[in-house]
């Protein structure tokens, strides 16, 4: 049985990542979306809202599983018997970091190995923070992320409208 | 049952293809290495030669097997039911080169997703070509290619010794 | 009034060069798709069918205008009092050649600019280059091109069909 | 009429920028220069500051016109009547951001391009962050800005002086 | 003789700067390793713990120096009779960085060179942020920093220890 | 002393290559140019003429060797002293080819070093290829190449004339 951890903040959970992860459920028999444990300050959402975000997203993906985790990566992987760690590439600048990182996490325990997905051209654009961006210029973010985001983003930046 | 199709020329296979595949092999339950058949004219070795080095170089991977084609990747992909395809990415010019197959594939038939994996820095400089350029030019490629296809290229280059 | 000349060798012209084409028409008030004689050896297409393709492909476009050229790329823009040579990119890997190009283009006539357009991300696949090789492979290249442009291709390839 | 509009928050305007827009004006009928405003926790100058500088370096440009914005960039170019956002590119980094950046562009008004210039080489390490480091460090910006810009920035670093 | 200045902030030495300076000492005849000064604020180590770090994990090579600087680096150079500043590069990124930098410093005095060696594919993903981050989060950092520096780290990250 | 081979096929040596030597003096004690011998049919010009060029270019350089090779650079290297190969960077798919490049020789000989010196940024665009490309369709070489470069281009291209 192929397992893959799918790591990330999730600040929120994007339509890129909805998209990776339903793609990554033909691949693999199964997906854990692992959601980092982050201090209120850096994230804009808590950690109950991140994680409810992505449940809502993947809802009726049977393969998916959520977790929330604030350990080294190829632990959590190791935790849940998932042979490789799943990541989103965009463009060429993410290629090279994620090179590094997946670097370091052979480094780190060289029996978990990395698997990359391409993001699809047209979400190619289509980050957290480039969504929080454009939320907080007034631009519309209907179909970047799920109608219930875009709600929740709404509220933080309109919190009167 | 996770399958995925590891489709090239392979000429010849080297040690970084050989990693690949055997970091496969843990993430995956089948990975059918695919050589293309090309002309005599484009290919220093023949099908036959190219195959034999890839079942060599993996024998003992069981969950590994080796087929011929002439096709499509994705009509391949479906006849042997995999759900996948799946490339090693070497450096960021590889990247924009396989994100373009990459597109091209899912224009052919959406329902077939393409992984990557990273080759491992110490291999990330050996390609079928470099490792040719390398031998022509009289350098030692001990360990760059399995000892089967070392013998092979140095016979080609250099008959006589 | 701002004319742009876009030169290629455009064999054959794509729906990435008519997206092109027909964005450069809403900025400029001119576009002279200028097409590349070349030697048939070099070329898929002959020049006539070459500018018959791309004639078929912007007819409705009223701003623009199709000629032959097989000089210097600043020499064309002066006679045609073109104050830009536009370019699309596609890549990364565009951007690098596409630098060196306009570098080149600066030195031979300073006076001339360069413009650049980007790839629309669902197209930024689509080159001549991989139409001919999708097509060639037996993969369906509908949408990738004009129907004219498909027959004509096709017609190559599979000669007898 | 071909109207584009040059957005940044040139904190403070580089001789890069002045080259860019002295170009385009060989391009295009009429060159608008958005000067976003920004809290003055952000800048290191106000808004006031930073158009004083945009107008002195382009004066004498006929086709200019300079003003202030604080909304999404697509409603400014509307606004205006332009067709197009114009964006420099200084190195394949600016690249990936100016992709994503124009895709997002895209898909709050599809109806506004993206144009890009290309930075003349001898300026392409010029940003304005990077001119604010060298003379934070003492070193000379001569030529790198306007004279005004030069010495409101020796003013700052330097008080006393 | 050939002086090479191979500045940094060294916050801390790592396991790649010391390949970088021991590969050198076999080209040049004297290696400068210049640690920046920076306020507490900026950096985990204080000058002297940096240098001290630096010190130790060059000790045995006498073609090396160590000082401390908070000038212009071309000064430097220049003080110190080095025709060449020495840069490390481990990725493109780095590259398209360093160009800029490199393209400044020509700016600032151009008889002072900048040269480069690359990372050792096998450390390229070793920076000093890179192993804080590693370290922080629990994991091993054995090998890619000195005892010494592996000692300091685990001190700062876990007191109690 | 600090001896470097600066190897290619230098057909023909550019203006480009001659700035590299230039810079390359102020830092090495001896900058070995090694000129790589090549068939007829690869080259446009014979090996004699590309050292004559090489030693035209860079003639009142006394730190300047000029040699012909056919065989490994790290066996040159070795042969000559060298503790380094330099080679130039003009581009970020330079970094990336010259990287392999440095992998490999790295891989036959661990004690040679490859140093590297960014291209002027006004001269970025030159290379051997850019610069018969240019003349061959008409344009001006002039200051791209020695003038003894550029007369015995253009007698290739236009005997007649």
């Amino acid at each position: 049985m192929s397992v893959v951890i799918y790591p990330g903040s999730f600040d929120p959970f994007t339509s890129g990542h909805t998209r990776v992860v339903r793609r990554a459920c033909r691949v693999f028999d199964k997906v854990v979306i692992a959601v980092a444990e982050m201090s209120y300050k850096e994230a804009m959402f808590s950690l109950d809202e991140r994680i409810a975000f992505a449940r809502d997203a993947v809802s009726g993906l049977e393969k998916c599983e959520i977790i929330a985790y604030n350990t080294l990566t190829v632990e959590l992987a190791r935790k849940h018997n998932a042979a490789a760690i799943l990541r989103g590439l965009r463009a060429v600048s993410d290629y090279e970091y994620e090179a590094q990182v997946a670097a370091a996490n052979k480094h780190l325990d060289d029996s978990i190995e990395t698997v990359f997905m391409m993001a699809d051209p047209d979400l190619a654009f289509v980050s957290s923070s480039a969504v929080k961006q454009i939320a907080a210029a007034g631009g519309r973010i209907t179909g970047l992320v799920s109608p219930m985001v875009e709600k929740a983003i709404l509220a933080r930046y309109f919190p009167g409208v």
